[in-house]
């Protein structure tokens, strides 16, 4: 039993709010641009973007609102909102002086490191404004936010540098159809979270490249699956390579040992399974693989749609480029990322060559 | 260029002599099941199975025709039956005592270990009947026959205990659209092939368990798609444990040291990917998500119908269960595993608990 704010009254804070509100209090705060759905939230009790009743025990507000002693009172904060929405979240914690044990990142993607390897958001956020060094929680693997909300079972991975955090987390959180598991492997976590966006711009464009009397050719998506995934350990460990040790005071099971996990497991290839299996980022590659070009598709079919995948790549290009030129990564043996990034920052047709993948 | 003899001519086998042809001299003798392909082959030239022309070079020959010179010159041979036909394929080669440079197996499945772990066909054949000790290859990977046929592009996986035998298919059969990687990780590449098969049934059954407006849902599918490719995983590093270290003279690059990596590549998570899209696993573990009892569908809906998992269940079960007694194998890290054998050893319906996952 827990006092629990989610920041953010998406689909994703939304749905967290339906296994939160088993065992816990829950006040679920919507963003600036979620006002329109708190209203009808209060009104009818149905969130319209799940199109799924909330728990009636939860409180819901407006970011105008006061929300003092929803924030003082805080034990875990949940930063739910997408990309666009973290910094606004800061400001609101830092605002109100909140010190949860506990603040959970459900917000996949990075924060351009220039010429080097992109930072995730839990390195991004500076602990001392949020005082919970050590225990940021990444949240990562398949879960489709209005399954979660129906109580459609699925399994996800906690994570943070202090493992009793993750740990408590999910003591709060887990209900017989949201299934937890956790590791010290935060950094991983996101950073494989952020980039099965990406992958899967890629991967979906076999879904329209190779029509078949059938459908769509099934061989070059699994392929290319296979593909992303590995791809995703390797920039990972990129990613988490970068990473110098922090400065924890408190630390219990403090430890990275089992960073490259991730990419083969729950926040990679599970989360990579759900997203390829639909969504915006799916969209958008099943136009880029119909010979579309980015841009084109931007300024019709998707105008004004959020692609995390599209923000991740930018996120990452100029680190990636950097990195191939100076020998930290590999260009031969990442085909796909190459590929997808000449779609992003060239707006060239989307292209893969299979006799590209290394030998 | 190659003497290359196909043995099988059903999808697979059949689908392989087209990049096969590309560069070589191809024969593909039908199994004793396989007259009737023959017979259309040599009257229309077009695959009944597959849909599709073959290539007017290679030349066809039923089980029953005197097929000596083929056999007396072959520099490889491809079985391409489906398990039940391993032994023919075998009695074969000894009878017209061909001496191929390298033995490539595309077949899937396990033998019984009785109270072991099962055995791969690779350690199953006795390589004193073939001279090919060393040179056997396993082939693994996303590959859908018909879409090969096509010259739809995939990618997939050649492994022999000897590198120079895998890279030496590699040259006779890779084109721009069958792209092949090596390695000599031959036990734990048949091995996951063969369990991705027995996995799809239970992934495949999220398909109808969980039925939302839009469809299936899709996070019971990834997150059973994840759990599916760590425990074949774990069950590869069993089989492949139990290997004694075969008596090769000229062993070149001999090793198994990347025996873990199968599972989370081609011969594991890329299969399974294109396995859980579609074919005859995955129709089984629909029916079982949907209620019905192994038994029931073989009597009925697929009736007569090889399902290759359940044959690699069978030579699963008891191997498992004597290994789960004697703590060789954990039953608590492999639940999938059980459930599935649940439904082919004791005709149970499909029941897959979310809470057993572990922590």
């Amino acid at each position: 039993m827990a006092n629990i704010v989610i920041l953010g009254a998406g689909v994703m804070g939304s749905a967290l709010s339906v296994p939160a509100a088993a065992g816990n209090s829950v006040t679920l705060v919507g963003s600036p641009l979620d006002d329109a759905i708190i209203s009808e939230v209060r009104e009818t009790g149905r969130h319209p973007g799940l199109n799924v009743d909330l728990p009636q025990s939860i409180q819901v507000s407006t970011a105008s609102e006061q929300n003092t002693a929803a924030f003082e009172n805080a034990d875990v904060i949940v930063i739910g909102v997408s990309s666009p929405g973290v910094d606004w979240a800061l400001v609101e914690i830092a605002r109100y002086r909140a010190k949860p044990d506990v603040l959970a990142l459900v917000t996949k993607g990075l924060v351009s490191g220039a010429g080097a390897a992109p930072q995730t958001y839990a390195q991004y956020i500076d602990p001392q404004l949020t005082s919970t060094a050590g225990r940021i929680v990444g949240i990562g693997g398949p879960c489709i936010a209005r399954e979660l909300a129906l109580g459609i079972p699925t399994r996800v991975s906690f994570a943070a540098l202090q493992l009793s955090a993750a740990n408590d987390l999910r003591d709060l959180l887990q209900t017989e159809y949201y299934r937890v598991t956790t590791s010290t492997d935060i950094t991983a976590l996101e950073a494989c979270a952020a980039l099965k966006n990406f992958m899967c711009i890629g991967v979906s464009a076999m879904y329209t490249a190779y029509a078949t009397e059938e459908g769509h050719a099934k061989n070059p998506l699994a392929a290319l699956f296979n593909q992303a995934v590995l791809e995703i350990d390797l920039l990972s460990r990129w990613i988490v390579s970068g990473v110098a040790k922090p400065d924890v005071d408190d630390s219990d099971e403090f430890s990275q040992s089992n960073r490259t996990l991730s990419a083969f497991d729950l926040p990679g290839m599970g989360d990579l399974h759900v997203t390829v299996g639909g969504g915006r980022n799916s969209r958008l590659g099943k136009y880029l693989g119909s010979g579309r070009r980015l841009q084109q598709v931007q300024r019709n079919e998707m105008h004004g749609v959020t692609v995390e995948g599209v923000d991740t790549g930018r996120q990452l290009s100029a680190g990636f480029q950097a990195a191939c030129e100076n020998g930290e990564l590999d260009a031969h043996v990442l085909p796909l990322t190459a590929a997808i990034l000449a779609c992003i920052d060239q707006d060239l047709p989307f292209k893969f060559d299979f006799s590209s993948l290394p030998g």
